[in-house]
């Protein structure tokens, strides 16, 4: 059931790493990079970050046949539903708290520190859109965008403290995710943005 | 003869890095980080994503030495070839082939499953240059330009299927190393691309 | 001690990440971001290329309070004392000299050969500030500027060459630190620059 749920949320970033790819005119290949990379980007950072091994696409390659299958389908059908990107991106919000979610479990089960959990969780969601940005030369949409990463970090807070006991271990992880996806569709559909830091350039 | 070859290798790919440091107007510090990273980056993700330890460079500085030199002789001289850049494009070609066939090797012994191992050996040849190119604020070349990691790919797939035994465990990365340096030759020669990705700018 | 210089090391690195986040006018949570990375990025990166488990900050989550503490004070009071900029350059300079030393340190304690630990003591001290610089979506600050890397690299070479025993378990690093210091605050006073590499942009 979370085995599913992970693959939905990779072939959802991927399709997002694929459009990016087309807005950029990428080739074929780059279509391919920027949905496996978005896809699972995240994860990756996370795994390396923790030390745990195997990654978890090295011992599965269903999640690379996923994100690859997400691109190329992409490419191939983008043209037809392209103005409906709404709907996109709330499918990207789905699997912003998905990945939010089990990133932070992750790290719990690997013993790290609640800040560091924390941070696992927010890394596991937003950094395949991050290096997604960054192929593209573009400064990451995350860092300047609307309400993002403060979603997934609510949700993981969330799961951090929820008693962990009986009911908890179920329903800490489903209130965590519906925490983050409420933040991020609220975001979304009111244009909620934080604060914006403004310097003057270097001259 | 292996190590021979992957020194080439490196040392190669540390010279398009310092070019492109060139092109960039970076000072000479710039020009070995390009040159470094660029020869030994492809590796180095590879080994730290299937989590060999240690890293190749890590244990034998020879190709940390063999980067810079090559870096540092490319600043000094470049002037004098600069012009003939295309035999440039045929050595990186080599390059590629060398790491793409290196990358699956290393992948298939570590035992990672097929498709995954075909990524490894894209990584490997590739993910230098992507990496230099971020380095130098540009979209990654390999992303948008000639035909260049589907020859490592198809290097790569030949490596993994063409029989491991008796003489198969000579003549399989002979022939990938073959098949992927024909492609990328071509490649060059005749402009070969792959199709575009097209869509619309976010107004 | 060293735990100390270490924490007020990465809230030095920490508040270059805000400013750099303010003057993209990055919303709140880039600031965080940039702050983190900037503070923790070059050890992160050591610590995997050497294999070092677990990561400095995973586990102990100090290190990322403190960068994020850093990075919400500047974005509160950076208004008040910005023109005073050229403060946060010497205190960059000892950030700087301080991770070039810990770093090369733990690379000899990891058995590394001797080119491999000035690059992990340069790589510490650079390389938060560069992948600053990309998220910033700018060409890396330290590939194109003033003597900076090359600082960190002396430094490196004279704990690498200095007597280790008896008195020298002391008196190496802290020579080595004065020594990058003082090259680096020389480049700032002086604008002491390394000899640009210039070839014509591709047509």
């Amino acid at each position: 059931m979370i085995y599913v749920m992970d693959l939905v949320g990779v072939a959802v970033f991927a399709v997002t790493g694929a459009i990016a790819a087309g807005r950029k005119q990428m080739d074929g290949f780059g279509v391919v990079v920027l949905a496996v990379v978005t896809g699972i980007g995240g994860g990756t950072l996370r795994d390396v970050l923790l030390g745990v091994r195997p990654i978890f696409w090295v011992a599965d390659q269903t999640y690379i046949l996923v994100a690859v299958a997400a691109g190329l389908l992409t490419m191939l059908t983008a043209r037809l539903w392209i103005s409906f990107e709404k709907g996109l991106a709330v499918a990207d919000a789905f699997g912003l708290s998905l990945f939010a979610v089990i990133g932070t479990q992750h790290a719990m089960d690997a013993g790290a520190p609640g800040v560091v959990a924390v941070l696992m969780g927010v890394i596991t969601g937003v950094a395949g859109g991050v290096i997604r940005d960054m192929l593209a030369n573009e400064m990451p949409f995350v860092l300047r965008g609307e309400l993002y990463a403060t979603a997934a970090a609510a949700g993981s807070v969330l799961l951090l403290v929820f008693p962990k006991t009986g009911v908890g271990e179920v329903l800490g992880p489903a209130l965590a995710l519906v925490l983050c996806l409420a933040i991020r569709l609220a975001a979304i559909r009111w244009r909620i943005q934080l604060p914006i830091f403004r310097l003057m350039r270097r001259p």
